[in-house]
């Protein structure tokens, strides 16, 4: 067994002995805060697992990278807090509620500058093409933040719409973050876009499940609010699902659940759990997902040949088909 | 005289001719919004005229450079703006009013990625120092900005910790401005650090004015509320000084006004503007920014000498110094 293998620990230990420094001092506690609240760190490691399995070994500067790319959806999650007025995450306050919007603003503004400058600090021969993929992706994953904002000002809404959405605002960073690890470690274009695909249908499947267990998850388990999605009107694929299939007299319960202020929360959860499954939307949902795990499956067996970085990448695969938090 | 030569209006038409373009249109409208509500673009101009000056010509890419030193510039006044809950910039409605808080915070995130997609975009030799220089720059905006937030909760303020939060929060821009275009150029480090200090300088004086048209200019001429620091308790380098060399009496007389809520603002003002003037505060203000002016004059003599570009700068320069709004 290879001494540099990806285990969460190690990277862990890597973004604990490199916080930001800085002042003032209140700016970068609030920084170091919001990394270190824990996580999966999914997104750093797949970087590295990617990184391992094209170059067979592992570096300061693919570390450097997955710091990179943990920092920028660090930036996003503090803003994101902000814009969703999210008092909690991982059972601790939020930054903008453990010290202020204002401050939260700013912390994510130089968590973002700091991404970039990890980026820059690397000595990767095609730095550039990295930070190109890199800035693309911050575009992508504000316009899907948008969008998502967006969708309730929306008459219709296509499944489609849907999907792009959480393609935006949650696919494309675990692709990207496997792309950059793939193509710090050498691989060509091509090999560099199987990680993109695989990266891509896993977020999806990713984000997906996160519907369903949104609504059919214990909240026990999941820590999240049972059905928050419903009470929140949101019209997620299981909903726009179920407005297609339903007879005329369900679909008029379902709109009447959304349309109107509930007067029993439970209730409306209750209710509209009952309509998704009265009209085949929670299965349509997961056979949409395993069909976007199926891709990444396909996907992944084409990008990684090294039998041992692929067990540890599905591994974190495994994880995620049976996680149920 | 040159073709190239830099007028407001040939870096307000390339800004005008170069809208970011993106989906959702929401998104990249209140982009656009912002970078075409005008100003008199200085921090592009200096940039483009220490080009000028270390090159002798003015290229595509010089303007590309300008122009992510305007988005940048853009991005924090979205950002500051939500900040400071203010409802107007340049007459009209500030993004978060025009839009959301929501979207002009993705806004200015989008903004900022955008303006380092820029430099990306160019290919000039040294474009590696450019985007490092850019990296400080931003996190020295949001630490300044953050020790501003920072002052009012602070028992005592320095005149020293003043003048170091305007430092970061508003003069490091045009020197870095200053900097990256005379870099951009092919000018050696000692040239572009006297560029550098040359911009800091002007930038001190050009907040102190600030401060001063605050406190003393005609609203009519400002366009601002008149007294608006007064108001707003704000301990500006005046306060401070005032509470240092007034008597005892007087001293009380300014803490009172400050520590308590005002039933008349505009007795306030006229009345803390009497002690300013009493304690030299307006004179000791206008003594510290003339010493400023010196420096900046002084730095721009040793770092450009081509007169007809220095006579530019000169320009804005003077510009500057009689402005009073």
């Amino acid at each position: 067994m290879r001494e540099n293998i990806v285990t969460s620990d190690n990277f862990e230990q890597y973004l604990i002995s490199h916080p930001f420094i800085g002042k003032p001092q209140n700016l970068y506690n609030s920084m170091n805060y919001i990394m270190q609240l824990g996580g999966k760190r999914m997104r750093p490691k797949l970087l590295l697992l990617a990184y391992q399995c094209v170059a067979n070994e592992l570096n300061q500067d693919a570390y450097k990278l997955a710091l990179a790319i943990e920092t920028f959806h660090n930036f996003s999650l503090v803003h994101d807090d902000i814009i969703d007025n999210a008092p909690i995450r991982r059972g601790k306050n939020t930054v903008h509620k453990e010290w202020s919007v204002a401050t939260a603003i700013l912390s994510g503004d130089n968590l973002l500058v700091k991404s970039i400058e990890l980026i820059m600090n690397t000595s990767f021969a095609n730095k550039d093409k990295l930070l190109n993929e890199f800035l693309m992706l911050s575009q992508q994953v504000c316009e899907g933040q948008q969008i998502d904002l967006n969708l309730p000002t929306q008459e219709i809404i296509t499944e489609e719409e849907y999907l792009e959405m959480i393609r935006l605002k949650t696919a494309v960073l675990p692709a990207a973050a496997l792309r950059m690890g793939a193509m710090a470690a050498g691989a060509n274009s091509e090999n560099g876009d199987l990680y993109y695909d695989f990266g891509l249908n896993l977020g999806m499947a990713f984000q997906l499940q996160d519907d369903y267990l949104d609504c059919f998850g214990n909240s026990s388990e999941t820590g999240k609010l049972e059905g928050g999605d419903i009470i929140e009107n949101k019209r997620t694929i299981m909903y726009l699902h179920a407005l297609k299939n339903l007879n005329s007299e369900d679909k008029d319960k379902l709109q009447s659940w959304y349309d109107n202020p509930a007067h029993d929360n439970d209730m409306k959860v209750k209710s509209v759990r009952d309509l998704f499954k009265k009209a085949g939307s929670d299965n349509y949902l997961l056979k949409l997902k395993a069909e976007f795990e199926d891709c990444a499956l396909s996907n992944l067996d084409k990008a990684c040949h090294d039998s041992e970085t692929k067990q540890q990448i599905l591994s974190l695969f495994e994880l995620l088909k049976t996680r149920t938090a």
